[in-house]
């Protein structure tokens, strides 16, 4: 760090300083220096601002995304070049995210992940895969980016355990995330997480502490975001290796992959969301008999809500699908166990099936999960809701249901859409209708589906339950 | 570790195994091994049990010794040998200090820092030091059983702050604590406690958010406590370095040699022995001059209790004693800026004087305030709480009467002592006497005086006011 | 290693193994796994065998690269898929590469190295620098090559010293390179060499001696090789980074671009190829005043050697070009020193400029000395050895006729062309030509021109000296 | 280091330097120091001069210790005492140590073992085993020098050869040492010697290369040596670890409780001495059955050499002797695996008695074999090399002979009463007399009883063959 100047704009203090960027980027080419700095002046610096923004507030809690860039609105950053490297330099930049002046470390290796995976995508992605299968070629770039942000580690024995769940959840539920947390942690796993707050944070700050009392040094805590979340849901302060994906396709991708079991903590829609993509995954032929733990879990106050999904899966999936998750209440000790046992499974596929472990390559996830879903109305009106088709074409289709809700509630592309048009339509088989419907006055009704200022939640959807 | 069996005595789960010691017991001679078993068969064992309940008990918080020995009334532990080193056998010990059948590794450590202390300090200690003064051989007492405890590190920049304070605090006292904690972690420096609750583990939990924050590994989050307050005040689980010295004398002599600078938050008698502790000796004309940051600072609410307590030494000790500690009120950050600026100046006074960093050889402690004080009703009686005498040696039987009074309050000689003899008498001169009474009443109106139980705080002394 | 099973063909005891790729190779995507196996197949196969067999053969010395491929005439390797990662499979191998079975970790590196660097340049090499100029293309190729080798590493001080020299020299003169590399070794120089025996292996064994008695650790004892002559020049056993190069010009940037300073010790032409490459770079007005410690040195038998190159740099070049190198003769510890002085200058001229300490951006590389060149009897002749050309252009011709004497006489190319058509003709101005001539009748004197099989020398070139 | 000063005394040039010393003083008291700052200016100077230069002079070769004292006359070694540890003040000390007035780090901490070894044996050793058997106290003695020197490693697998034999070897015997080191490290065995040249130096020298070309760290090169042939037997550069016994018998001793097995190479009457140490303790009955790899070696010239040492040990000890050894001619892979093989065992005997890897406690030493042996002629005469008594007795006897023969040859004592009272009187049975003076004067014969300066070799004993 050179040079730092701190100021007050507004209420919130802020401060100027060029940043000497912590790893990640220390090789480069001079020609990688100039296309990065290119980068930062270029179409790309709205969305490099706004993430910068995100990882700068580390650990502030806000729903919306809007709010943190008025609290600071001359922040600026800008990538310099220098011979040996680069520099970046933050204008009017959050004060939390200093010490005296300096940078947090933390921070700053975060700050160094947004401007690596932004640049790295906008930069290098065109050319990868050009020669493979549409499935194919998606699956390297999701590898590619993992890969080139370091977060791929060969020789370590599978104990990858990835946390869905709500942003914001009860203090029971979040205390609940915690404690699985921490008997993760003592057990020996490492964390990937959304990494906001809630369910995102909870098992990430048990397993700090399990961890701690094990002594156990490198602790994974991975958080995986992509652009259109990391603001809403800023990177809290335990995740020390970050990854932002292009789109939330991959970053699901990236979830399935890299993860050795997952665990589904009360949420919303987008939690639901999350929950059918992973199961329209499994129920896929190829997939057959393919280890993949995957326990859905809350505490005592939470039992309904697992109910409620569990019931509505089985009506519209059918029973089987209930062989793919374990739902367990209230006993964090039994899921850490359930888990591990779930990996040793995981582990020795791998060895026998001699597929790396810091990778499921074996996984099929078929085209219509990698492939953007933009949920326009027309696009919401086409799904097929309906019984008969193959169980993992309708899980597709459900997911875009949800994809879309979470959308029309959140992010400003399908805001804006519900404001002009109205809301959703959502068509189909009248007893799904019935299900989803049910499933999300549910939602609502135990407050999952929270909007920023806490106004009374008015649904951006219709279901055409018959 | 071998078997594990695991049972429920009372309410209280319980496990039985065999555990090998992890770190600092690993290169023993035959002999060793068998004196390490002996100790355990020995007049040692009670102490020995004790001190292991309280760390497989960590985290618990009781302020009643006597409680966890109720609970765990089958408890045992043994040392046994074998060729190629020992082991340690626990019978019927707290569950919680254990994940499947296996020790968390954190809590074997603390348990090998036990076994390691009591037997050392059995065994080797009448060997240290005969040719030496009797002062510098107390010295050299602590020293080797720091060294022994292999906490003594060459290399390290100064950077260790002592944290004083009371373990029953309140909320906004301790979430302080923690907010000072973060501050110095964010700056890269070290803590050492008491290592039980409270103001002993609110800034370890602080530094350790920020250290995390900061990717610093290697942090020391060391815990000296001794025999007649371990039980008490249980490690908390943060604690990596645990020392149990001999008595309240050379445990307050490590605090002293070890740390760089101490900062002391709100608290009840045995704080304000402490305070005396460490003025006593700054007053020593022999330390003239030398270099020891010392900051008392709580909350807002905290406020005063700093003011009763300046006032206090003010009129005890003179205004001059007010050069050696500096008061700062609800400013975490300022704390951390200004004890990092103190210890800069420690730093350069040790290179100056080409002292070591590790441990303060330099400062005189005179040898009353070495020497163990039993608090008998003639010992409290014959204190010299009168002015006129040169100052250290009044702070001296000040510190006595505190370390009396906590005595009286809370540990088993003590509490039997007034129970036979009636309250202690404590006179002196007037105004002095005066001070003490009204200090002490305000420690009980802030109920800093809370006793096992929470039954309201029956005085054990009497300040003899004239 | 899964199998190995050991055999004698012909004298040569041999093993075949299957072997896992020690580091490099180790997140692969699926993809990539199978390109590797496909360049085993492919026209790559030949090249692939090649230079695998001169690594498996490290430490032996031959100047005949035909002879080791007539020593193995079974040998094969494979690379083989698998899910999660590589094997390579090694038919009737060099049983000397082998303990009981297990290929010696360090020539398992060299083998990586091979396999890497082979299939990178072949597949990724086409994609690199499309957009740049050609010469800046050049150089990120060369930088590309160099950082998926691993061997760019930021934050280490400038302490790279590349040694050139014969591979074929007496016994003082390698006896000196030894010396001198202890020398660098004590004062903590990392050493890069051509990777071959002799002058290139002398400094890694002294520096080996040093490094060991300073208790240094990571150690770089780095190769730089290329197809052409690995088989001839095969890795000696203490080199421990390994990179090849697709071309001599690429070798040779790669020497200067990294490097932080270069020792020249006797040689041949090949040797004097490499010295005008060098004056040819330093000499060009771009590259004025930029610090680039040269120093020509050797035992006090070799004495008459370096007059003679001096003698003939001047003539031709003219006196000045004598500023850019230093002669020392026959003082290992001057060596040094005069090299840790240069590096000084260096280091700070990086600092001031900004510049990479790994990678020597600032040094201009005209393109002619960038490109390869083919020595046909054509472009010999074409060769522009005449006074009044700028300096730099008249050293890039110089440089391009001792690299055809060298095709000449060892190169596979060179030698069958030379048997067709008779000698190369080298003309130019009358002075250079007979400069030239007189030195290279010294080599030949000197049995610096020494051959296969030790017969004697016939010219491969005739100097049209009037 | 603070100032260093050059100069030139007789031919050899010296350097003045204090000098911060390299690990293993670090955390001292100031009592300590005090010590050891003593200790310098005690009765222990010359010795600690003494053998401080013999470590200063590391890897300068030569048979006469008077010689090398000889060559500096004015070094001077003192401790000078700093309140933050200690500085090593060196006068006129040899100038080859240094490097640019910096000194060696690897002699800087062959420097510290020096001054810790001998002050600690001098300090310490008095307090050690007191309440134990005379047996058990001198092997607590070895012990806690062996851990005070750090060379005691926990957690290591069996893996230390300890290589004896002579320091004065041909040239063929001196590259098989090597060649075994070589076939050694490369299956990853650590070597321990006496630490000289000639056979103590090839092993370590071969194992290095091995070491290096396995990419093996952590390596462990031991020397073991005593104050009486320091002097004589410097140092060779590639130990790294380095411990000073006080006398012969603890020197043997710590060679066989810390070596895992035990190369012989050709040498002279010392290595008789070791063979005979060693046999002895296996013969001892309770020592039946205890596994501990003895292998005899050497290049094909030696193979008379071995025959003979056969031959006399059949004759003197009985033919079962020679189930304790192995002879292997020139095979050095043999040597290896023949001595991995018995590792092998060594370990899994450990396992099964729950023994120590790194100290062997179960091995019984009896006292005569502890006890140091002052060759006057009066002891000499009264040996009692005869049959008929238990083998183990008759062996220690043969050890002293042996050792009172390398005494009168080298040591001063021995030298000087050989002066004054001509050859010892060796007597026992005839034949064990016979074959004695034959194995003797074969080693007259094969020159290995070289002495200082070359001259013929005149007996110091006399042989009564009857």
């Amino acid at each position: 760090m050179n040079d730092a100047g701190a100021g007050v704009a507004g209420s919130n203090a802020t401060v100027s300083a060029r940043i000497s960027p912590a790893g990640g980027l220390d090789i480069l080419s001079r020609h990688e220096v100039a296309r990065l700095r290119g980068a930062s002046d270029s179409g790309l610096h709205a969305l490099l601002r706004r993430c910068a923004l995100a990882v700068l507030t580390s650990g502030a809690i806000s729903d919306d995304p809007r709010a943190i860039l008025e609290q600071y609105p001359d922040f600026d950053i800008q990538v310099l070049q220098q011979d040996r490297g680069i520099k970046i330099e933050l204008t009017k930049a959050p004060a939390q995210a200093f010490v005296d002046g300096q940078i947090i470390r933390g921070i700053n290796e975060l700050l160094v992940a947004v401007v690596r995976d932004i640049v790295y995508v906008s930069t290098q992605l065109e050319q990868i895969g050009g020669d493979l299968e549409p499935s194919d070629a998606l699956t390297q770039v999701v590898f590619e980016i993992l890969r080139n942000a370091r977060i791929l580690k060969p020789f370590i024995d599978p104990n990858l355990v990835v946390c869905w769940g709500g942003h914001s959840i009860s203090r029971e539920e979040y205390d609940y995330t915690k404690a699985v947390g921490y008997q993760l942690g003592l057990r020996g796993m490492d964390i990937c997480t959304g990494c906001g707050p809630g369910a995102m944070k909870g098992p990430m700050k048990g397993a700090t502490i399990a961890h701690a009392k094990q002594r156990r040094r490198n602790n994974r805590y991975i958080g995986i975001t992509e652009p259109g979340i990391i603001a809403a849901e800023s990177p809290n302060p335990i995740v020390n290796q970050l990854v932002i994906m292009p789109d939330i396709e991959k970053r699901l991708e990236a979830f399935v992959r890299m993860g050795h079991g997952i665990i589904v903590f009360p949420g919303g829609v987008g939690t639901a969301e999350e929950i059918l993509y992973l199961l329209g995954i499994l129920l896929h032929p190829d997939n057959a008999g393919a280890p993949f733990p995957l326990i859905l879990t809350g505490p005592k106050q939470s039992a309904p809500y697992f109910e409620q999904i569990d019931k509505f899966l089985r009506l519209v999936l059918g029973d089987t699908v209930a062989q793919h998750y374990q739902i367990i209440v209230d006993d964090p000790t039994a899921v850490a166990k359930a888990m591990a046992k779930g990996i040793d499974k995981v582990r020795n596929n791998r060895l026998d099936t001699k597929d790396a472990f810091f990778f499921n390559w074996a996984l099929r996830i078929p085209l219509e999960f990698q492939t953007p879903f933009r949920p326009t109305h027309e696009a919401m009106r086409g799904l097929q809701l309906r019984h008969g088709r193959p169980l993992h074409d309708l899980a597709a289709d459900l997911r875009r249901a949800f994809s879309g809700i979470v959308a029309g509630n959140v992010k400003e592309e399908g805001v804006q859409a519900i404001e002009q048009n109205g809301p959703f339509d959502i068509d189909g088989d009248r007893d799904i209708m019935q299900a989803l419907d049910k499933l999300l006055r549910a939602f609502v009704e135990q407050h999952r589906m929270k909007l920023p200022g806490g106004a009374a939640y008015v649904p951006c959807y219709r279901v055409i339950t018959g």
